[in-house]
């Protein structure tokens, strides 16, 4: 891809090139250049940049050290209209992105006082003193705009140099995050020559290639809408992004691709932009006034705590159990004495005597039970690590059925538990779109 | 951290200011540049030049482009003595790194028909006919050393360019990680001058300001060991860095410098290394021979899941309630009825009320119970979002007792939430500690 500008266009006859603005993206810090923790805060910009019809031309990761910090500042102002550096700002002495700032800028540091007042605030809210090193949080080039921090202690900084606007975020994924959406997309969207639109469409149930079969097609690199995919824990999504000279071109093309890669990829689109299966099945489960439990051994409260993500969830979430030990199974979920011995802890028969007992002791209309081998010990050639037997158990005026699949999953320990989390939120998912 | 040398050291009383090799990482691609994969191999590659005594300078991530590219390593070899790039060396239109090299050397590409013979072999051994495209993947900068890979089709390449070794691998972390380990490590094993030791130690319980107030002087830029901090998710973590001539004087200062941090942080530090709060837990149960259980309601089957993140985790956990809604907390948990109207489900009351009755149901050791507001709806002027009662239990020869205390956790649902957990993990682990 030519890192300069967009490929240009087709619109009917028309072909247009049209520049694109550059961004260049710094991390900061000594733990990521001695590679202790890894940089996941430049990709999640270079995705969402992109989403704006701005190109990344390269990321940069520099220590904290103030000398390389500046230099990267300067290199990046004199090739990009946009830097977008993350990390530095905390209260320690190993955080020198301030005096790099002033260093890039010509301009002294100065106290910025309803930032120490924010920052005090944010301290009393937590019954504490601030201490004494925060206040150099409050530290800011001269003339530079303050970007208010909601989520933590560090405020981001926006300064612009030469051509180039320069926006800082602490180094924390969730307040940089937060930040980006407030300060850096209304700005990009605002300095956009043409209109870019985008979708994105989250799908689970089928892999990366499974997904790109069906729409192989659609993906070609100089397609307009472009089509990509990024996979996260079993979830594939679909990226849709349209440019074209005016807002209704960009959205009649929009809509037509979308349209096309949903009808081909059925129910394994489960929603729309950042949905979540847990936020799916939750608005699903309220607009039909019914309410879930959960009773998991392997996944330990893995599907219970999805399902309480959201604010709210108490409508459609009742509670559940982590019935680890097979003595909590029997104790607590009433699996007949015996049927483990019989047939294995990983079983139908206890995953379904798990489900039978929550929906009994709740009076929930469904279930998820989930039992199986998360490794890394405790597979068997019969049962290896990865197998999980997962019920959906519904109960529906006085009797109760139950819908029962083994799996078997791929990766480690962790990959396994999620895995098998978000199938049985599929599971439900489907049950509630099929009624 | 000095990018250029390090800080030079005391020793006795004699300062030795000692040169280091100074490394720049590259990694090449499109993806990572628009976000679509994480780059992973540039922290991998500077942790192995850590530990060989070579200080990284800085990371930097370029598209497909061949002007980037050849930019890249222009700069990166007048900059460094070592030049370590991944990617770009694909049989694909995109993979430009060998045109790079040859613009970077000023050498034509030539075929070298020992690789071609390598490559044919690679594809036969699956049986298959080499594809055309995968010739070019035989083609170096005239005068280049070629380095074989046994793992994959693309051989890596290294050039010499005015002081700087620049070795280029294939993006694929397996087989850069082992063609690092074949050609770079006896490389700058035999180049390095000094050794580096690093210790990684992780706290929980003050913040970050708080951990620097203890150990301000020990952070000072230029000191050797240098002890620097990260965050993450409540987690303060202190890393101690030092670099000295021989293994053993690099071992002494090292283990000094960790001893006075550990005793100036006390009960702060719950590990070494990568230790989690819910390991440390989990080994100190296992080590007694103690149970536990949970009984959530706000974290939603949280802490139980983070008490079964390791295999064996049920030798120390039996199971968990996952008390979501008020009757669950009254049929499951044993709450008396009258209590959570009179108190609030937010209450002392209720919490210890939760522990008592799983203790109670479970027969355990100890329990962890915790009943607040995540937010974002929910909050009142005397319970806020945030507000949340921590609980633990303690059944011990035949009578409870019960260890209450309010926080108020900032942040949105999710860093509630997460600090909440870790805050009950850290209780059962203090407790632990005392006796």
């Amino acid at each position: 891809m030519s890192s300069a500008t967009n490929p240009g266009f087709t619109s009917g006859a028309q072909t247009v090139s049209m520049p694109t603005m550059k961004a260049i993206i710094l991390a900061i810090g000594d733990e990521l250049v001695l590679g202790q923790t890894a940089d996941t805060n430049s990709a999640w910009l270079s995705r969402e940049l992109a989403d704006h019809g701005v190109t990344t031309l390269y990321h940069k990761t520099v220590a904290d050290d103030v000398d390389a910090i500046a230099g990267a500042f300067t290199t990046a102002c004199a090739e990009s209209d946009l830097v977008v550096a993350t990390g530095g700002l905390g209260p320690t002495a190993d955080d020198l992105t301030r005096e790099a700032l002033s260093r890039l800028t010509g301009k002294p540091l100065d106290f910025h006082p309803p930032s120490l007042e924010r920052i005090r605030a944010f301290f009393k809210k937590l019954g504490r003193e601030m201490p004494a090193a925060n206040r150099c949080q409050a530290l800011f080039p001269r003339g530079a705009e303050v970007l208010d921090n909601d989520w933590g202690t560090a405020p981001g900084v926006r300064v612009r140099q030469g051509k180039a606007s320069v926006f800082v975020f602490p180094g924390v994924p969730r307040e940089m995050a937060a930040m980006f959406d407030r300060h850096v997309a209304p700005f990009v969207s605002r300095a956009a020559k043409g209109v870019i639109l985008s979708e994105i469409i989250p799908t689970f149930g089928a892999g990366e290639s499974g997904v790109a079969e069906k729409i192989a097609d659609l993906m070609q690199r100089d397609r307009n809408p472009l089509v990509g995919t990024t996979v996260s824990g079993g979830v594939v999504t679909i990226r849709v992004r349209s440019e074209f000279p005016t807002a209704d071109q960009a959205r009649k093309h929009l809509d037509r691709t979308v349209a096309d890669v949903k009808q081909r990829l059925g129910t394994w689109v489960f929603g729309s932009g950042a949905d979540t299966l847990q936020g799916v099945v939750g608005a699903a489960l309220k607009k039909r006034r019914r309410v879930v439990v959960t009773a998991e051994s392997c996944t330990g409260g893995l599907v219970a705590r999805m399902l309480t993500d959201s604010s709210g969830a108490s409508e459609y979430f009742r509670g559940g159990w982590v019935a680890y030990a097979n003595e909590m199974k029997e104790s607590e979920l009433g699996v007949p004495p015996g049927l483990i011995a019989q047939f294995g802890a990983v079983s139908r028969e206890v995953a379904e005597a798990m489900a039978s007992g929550a929906l009994a002791k709740s009076g929930a209309d469904y279930v998820l039970s989930l039992t199986g081998i998360a490794g890394p010990l405790g597979g068997t050639v019969e049962k290896p690590v990865g197998t999980v037997w997962i019920c959906l158990g519904i109960a529906r005026s006085g009797s109760r059925s139950f819908k029962s699949e083994p799996f078997l999953f791929p990766g480690d320990r962790e990959a396994i538990r999620e895995r098998a989390a978000k199938t049985a939120l599929n599971r439900l998912r489907l049950e509630l779109v099929e009624e």
